[in-house]
């Protein structure tokens, strides 16, 4: 069994990781520390864990995470970055599902999450945990940065296209709506039902901080270079889901069986990437709670703009889902052990 | 393995068998059959089911539910009654999720479904599959009427006081809220997003087909005699749970801790209902795509009403998984195979 | 034109009141007082009211409320009863949207809430602003106390019953709903959208702030008395609405058209009493955003038990709306002035 | 007073029409028609219409129409073009709030709208009710082709930047997401709560109807020529809203200032058009139940792209209130009467 540990449990990725951790049949959750919350029972903060979670949480400093194989950090920006030095010298892995340790450009994170980074060695050693691009390394690793929710909607989306060479790299436009519980949890005016409940609006436009993480992606998946994107994150009146609406103009003439069969040849095998048939419209409830992440591709009018369409669980395959497929390849499980069991609540 | 089969499995309790049967260890799913959407794949309709369910939709008369071990009704009322009966001579066991055999007086079944009994003698055999009840004679059945949803939180919430005799039996109120997809998946006005969105409202005020199955098992539990209830149903809008808030007065001087001691007796040892610590206010997500039954008891200010909070998932303990666990007895499995794996999604 | 200030205007039923007086023909919004917020404008932090309202954000001690006819208080408890006594002194009305004058017997009040009371001659002096049932004395009046949300609409249900002397007053029920703009805009966990939304629950089952003053309410309608009550508060995923579901027992033989007629004949008249014909059950969005309240009467299966359902806009007729129908009271203008062009808004 | 008539007034635009027009203060609500509905009255399919709106439907052919002194049609495609020239024979106008008159080239319209148009004559007579655009047409009218939902937000977005000539116009990018209320009322699977809420996607990405109403919209300012358009529309889980996001490539170098004077110079006078400080991101509930535009115009990282958030209630400045918008300037009233009193109902 693997000894999971989980630093910050009490936001949305660290309930949501409890759930699947709870029910993964190779982890023992061994110890969950939650600072403001110590010798509080898991299960007296969140009901829908009693009978399944039988841990108090703990402080940081209580020892007992240096005791666990894996510790997951579902906390705020700039919090793993501080301890998984020590933790890595205990011989234990980490899996950060903050921003710590994802993008390679040092300066470049300082710059967007605003404070010093406290542990730049880390940052290169760290592998960026998009398994269905870096399964190899990730199987290697000691730190894991797991990718931030609307960075894996929109790599997957357009990683067919890019690695293809089929579209323009200067004017790409991502276009992402994202449920509420990706704020987190925690009590912020903007986030109350009465302000987000029946609206709709755009935020960021400026300039959001999981803009230079795609675009260091896609920069990647194109050999270097750079690439010019526009990202528009916005909030959609729903608990959980994304849906990245990705444009492209085409540098070749390609039809729809073209495009769809790059879709279909890249992703083939995987079993969290479902590419769905010519002319659909994935929802995101027909991946809520899963690990799933579903894709279709249009060419509208036949012109020669690229529509693609790709959906995740903001929570899952965009947070908690993502960190165990990157645990059981760290650990050389079935990838999708404890995953795969996860069926869409839809409705 | 289990061989099952479901009639009619394009509504809401259809899909929701389907989610928890693909992933029962236990079971085959063999066959589904629905009349109107013959040859289409289950998993075209249903895109959250890809890669789990491979099944087309057949028609009843295809012969497939025969070679079933169980087949499930989710159909409208009065379909059942129909076809049970070809089914158990051909050795299936048949699982109802409709009404046809939940009310064992034939006439008031007839007065409140407005059809006439096509298998009145199947009424008289059918064991009414509340688990917490009746595990005894579900183990020996071969017709099984599954509770609605309404009824099961609402027995199961008054059960304990019930049975131990300490409330009037004359004047029960029963106040009930359903989220929307109990009202089935099937293209009604009423039933719009913008219909149902942020609003609130009673319905069936003078009378709902859930009263007298209730009142029956209210009476069942009494030992008998007439029981007098106010059931008044309600429309929340949300997607799943019923919240049924119980009223009744207490016919001895007892106070809250010996109230909870009645509760946390009767269900000791209940997978799926879990009697809450004091003062506590179980909400629906807290049981969302689980199949737990949440119960709190007060007594307000000290007064002689009490007041018992009964939460469900109507999809699951109101319905599909009730069935499923109504299944596993049948069949000498685990009460709980392929049902405690489903950990609440909340949020 | 009746010069109107504001304190308190950040909260739900503070911009409700904007939106009101911005469109009141006889009102001139003079000041709006918001101690965190000094010199913001109101339309920057809620631009709903771009172009409507023109204000910007003073302190109390500004002295501009003093130069108003009226001032309302859209403030946490506590806070009106330590400044009227100064506005009356200058010759300024008072309305209360919050408790401090709601509860005639002080030492109840400071028990419930938990504090001293600033004021106790203020509340001897305050009149209970539910015009329905005072409209002489509020016409009189110096302050008032404007009701609760949950006080309204349960009372107004109860009222033609009460008064009409046909129920038994020792075990009333109020099961009531409330959307979460009842919570009012603070940040709290509690309130979060991905906390709230399609869930149910009940809260402060053992006692909430509005029982006694439902029970004052009903008791003056008794002419006096003791009153047993049980009030169950729940919150529904929604943002406007309260729904009370009411059930008491007749104890006289009344058949559903007398029940009717005496709803009729009490509220006959009425602009912000709605009575719907027999067999109606009325959604809250049916009065969203106006200041209507609608009630229906049942009495299911011809039993002793009566059943009232009375929806309102817990912000309009349960707060600002009702506030303003006050004012237009106070005076002397037409009662639905600025209130009757609110049309609900449905969907 | 203005004579007014709606055809179909069932749907969610009638009802809309309805609630504004029963608060027009030169109007009177003359008839209103619903094949299906003879007889019934207006408020009992509509209790939010209660004591407002105290009509019956009748008939078309009832004679009442011929009356009016205007007609609106809120009507599925493809009535309005039977029907308008025999009311204009009889010098009544005509407003059509769907899409009979809005493609000036009919084969296009055919195409798009899979039937033979009625009356080709009309549809080139008519004036394109976009009166931010053509309010000197709409003056001499007799024949208004109100704009659709999508079409008025997009187009308010794009137009001062095609007018301006700042923009290519050979890739331009509409992302837009709408409330379920476009959708209609009617019994549609698609449309039911349980299908819709908590869920995103996007549909008719290979071609929506309104498509080549934009494209003509959008050639028209640019002085014509084609205009290379990607339109994309979703669905968002809310009631009202429609929030466009639009993606251009600037041609010329312009910082935010000269784009923010851009827009404010092209919209100032207009009551309904409201554009946002530099930096905004406009919510579709600031115009929720108000006829009002908000948009604010972004140049992310000082890139070559520009994004605009355009922002409406549909069924308001969508639908009816444009509708009734154009009834004000086509009988010389001022033109925000019974509109500018609409104020946004947030939350």
């Amino acid at each position: 069994m693997i000894k999971a540990g989980i630093v910050g449990g009490t936001g949305y990725t660290g309930v949501e990781l409890l759930r699947i951790l709870a029910g993964h049949p190779a982890v023992k959750l061994t110890a969950i520390t939650s600072r403001s919350d110590v010798g509080q029972k898991v299960s007296d903060m969140f009901p829908s864990l009693r009978r399944q979670v039988d841990l108090q949480f703990i402080t940081p400093e209580d020892g007992a995470l240096e005791q666990c194989d894996v510790v997951f950090f579902a906390t705020p920006n700039g919090v793993a970055m501080q301890h998984a030095a020590a933790l890595l010298a205990a011989g234990v892995k980490v899996i950060d599902l903050a921003a710590d340790f994802r993008i390679a450009d040092v300066a470049e994170w300082e710059k967007w999450y605003g404070m010093r980074h406290a542990a730049p060695e880390l940052v290169a050693e760290a592998v960026y945990g998009l398994p269905e691009i870096n399964r190899e390394d990730i199987r290697q690793a000691r730190v894991i940065a797991n990718p931030g929710c609307y960075p894996t909607a929109v790599q997957l989306g357009f990683l067919p296209l890019v690695e293809a060479g089929v579209i323009a790299l200067d004017h790409l436009v991502a276009d992402a709506k994202s449920g509420v519980s990706g704020a987190g949890r925690k009590a912020a005016l903007a986030n109350l039902y009465s302000e987000v409940t029946d609206s709709f609006k755009a935020y960021g436009v400026g300039g959001h901080r999981h803009l230079p993480e795609i675009r260091q992606g896609l920069s990647r998946m194109a050999g270097g270079g750079d690439v010019g994107l526009t990202f528009v994150p916005h909030l959609a009146p729903m608990v959980r889901g994304i849906h990245a609406t990705l444009y492209a103009r085409l540098t070749r003439e390609l039809n729809e069986a073209e495009l769809q069969a790059i879709f279909g040849s890249r992703f083939a095998g995987e079993t969290f990437v479902d590419v769905l048939p010519p002319g659909s419209h994935p929802e995101t409830r027909s991946v809520r709670a899963s690990n799933m992440c579903r894709i279709a591709v249009h060419r509208p009018q036949g012109g020669d703009t690229v529509v693609v369409l790709s959906v995740i669980d903001n929570l899952v395959k965009g947070a908690a889902g993502q960190a165990v497929q990157n645990m059981n390849i760290l650990f050389g499980e079935e990838e999708s052990l404890g995953l795969a069991s996860l069926l869409p609540v839809s409705p």
